[in-house]
């Protein structure tokens, strides 16, 4: 798909907000190989995925600012000049959610809401793409879900997650801001956090078995995922950004391969070579937010943009654990 | 159903956030009845419904707190000592919301996330219930609308009142906190900013009516509408907050009368005895947030608590005409 992007995003200005991040680094990584001329924004928190690291390998081609994305005398003066923002900053940890909401609130709903204004007075024509997430739909009343599931979250993260996304879709109805939101499920690959179990337990996992300790599977571990491989979600934000029709709209993502997380866990031992697993109960803090099985129903972005994952879990799993083998030192 | 209340309200402490505004100095009047021990917190926000006139007859048997009800150091010193918590600050004009959108996010999300995360830790075993509103369901998917109607706010007010809610919710799902919440139709009656149309547009109508000038009905005049008389939703409050299985729960409120604005504009005007209404068309800014017909399913109030609307149509405009009649020089 890169030669029909072309002509879409070379030569134009692309900002990426939380672009020191898993997805925004990635993003930036092939935006650049797009010939697009680019700017991250990233606060460079430390609970949070941002890293140095992540954008080592393209930071003397890319502008950087490090900056909260809502800091208006740090943002504004960047936007004017965008063709397209992608507002991926933002604080996915559920534990730190509970634990310090009112940041929690201010960065996924303040931040964002901030420079959604300053958007639409300082640039109305520019296309958003907002790093949306499944959380919003809580707890599965039926699977697959599609952008029609009520939207219920259980945890003070979704409440704000959902608050930054409506404001960028309200932006839209009331002011003509051309901005979209794609609802992300699990995603997985290079550059994400393995730290700790922050931004999704399956990063925690990587470490876990390189590490050659064993992962801990809550549960009965029979519930489903469907994951995203990094490149696949890049792919669907530049479909999205790209896509004429997508001003004010939601897209679920969603993966072919509905996988257990106890299957999912034998397979990253399998594909190790060595590891174990252990089914645990769930802690009672996890238990609380446990919504049992997800998937996606991704048939909308598909039928408007084309959009299908293209790698398989082994496949993506494989190049993941390479890429943490190799820059281990960076992430641990 | 007063004596059933008092069981339930005599010599118990209750805390109402927004207690100088239009429904929170109602209910302080009621609970006064009651035998509460009564503390008011209000900021007195110029822009909002807080007026010191709504509280005169009673200021001098409950406590008068002027604070915003997020002011940890001001708040939580009190909580402990609370049965009851009724959290009906806020700000709820769209215009404003749209104007001052962090304001309007800071008041109506934070400071209510701020009280909620203090009673969870100095008072888990507090009763709170929760000032909601319709705003929160946008345009109606279908008629009329239940508690299980999909949340789609359409202005960034209606965004910032739900995350206030769920912030309630989700501390009781998380911590048990006993919070519930009453969303809220078009309440009117006695104590009600008439100053503009910040509330709402039937407040600006008493007004306008008592000076003598022409009602603007918008549109066709064909929306329907069902109005809440203030005395009946301060009876729904009492009820949610005596009901000892409404925790964790969302409750509509509803009217029986359906009535188009236009039916409306000529009811107050005979009440009256004099006046006069034009249908205009909408301004482009209210049109954006116009949404249609509305009108609410209480059977749920009804089944758990017996909650029924008793005060008709016309003898509450009525009531509320003469209320200012007598005090309009307090509240013009």
């Amino acid at each position: 798909m890169t030669e029909n992007f072309r002509a879409d995003f070379q030569g134009k200005n692309v900002l990426v907000t939380g672009g020191m991040g898993f997805i925004g680094s990635n993003l930036a990584a092939r935006l650049l190989e797009l010939g697009s001329t680019i700017t991250l924004v990233d606060t460079l928190h430390p609970k949070y995925g941002g890293s140095p690291f992540n954008v080592e390998p393209i930071k003397k081609q890319v502008k950087i600012i490090i900056a909260d994305m809502g800091d208006e005398k740090r943002i504004a003066p960047i936007i004017p000049h965008q063709d397209y923002i992608f507002n991926l900053a933002g604080q996915v940890s559920h534990t730190d959610s509970m634990s310090d909401p009112q940041h929690d609130l201010a960065i996924n709903a303040a931040s964002h809401l901030a420079i959604v204004e300053m958007c639409r007075k300082l640039n109305p024509q520019v296309k958003i793409i907002y790093g949306g997430t499944r959380q919003v739909y809580g707890i599965p009343q039926y699977l697959p879900v599609d952008e029609k599931h009520p939207v219920a979250p259980i945890d003070y993260n979704g409440v704000s997650k959902m608050a930054g996304e409506w404001y960028h879709l309200i932006a839209h109805r009331t002011y003509g801001l051309r901005a979209a939101s794609l609802r992300m499920t699990n995603v997985y690959g290079p550059r994400m956090r393995v730290r700790d179990a922050r931004k999704t337990f399956i990063g925690a996992w990587f470490r876990l078995l390189l590490e050659g300790r064993e992962l801990q599977v809550f549960g009965n571990g029979r519930q489903l995922r469907d994951l995203n491989y990094i490149d696949d979600v890049v792919t669907a934000l530049l479909l999205v950004a790209a896509h004429p029709s997508s001003d004010g709209k939601i897209y679920n993502l969603g993966g072919d391969e509905h996988t257990s997380l106890l299957d999912l866990a034998r397979l990253m031992v399998e594909i190790n070579g060595s590891g174990s697993y252990r089914l645990t109960p769930f802690p009672a803090a996890r238990k609380r937010i446990d919504i049992g099985d997800y998937y996606g129903d991704y048939t909308k972005i598909h039928r408007e943009t084309g959009w299908n994952p293209q790698i398989k879990l082994r496949e993506g799993l494989r190049r993941t654990l390479d890429y943490y083998i190799e820059h281990r030192k960076h992430y641990w």
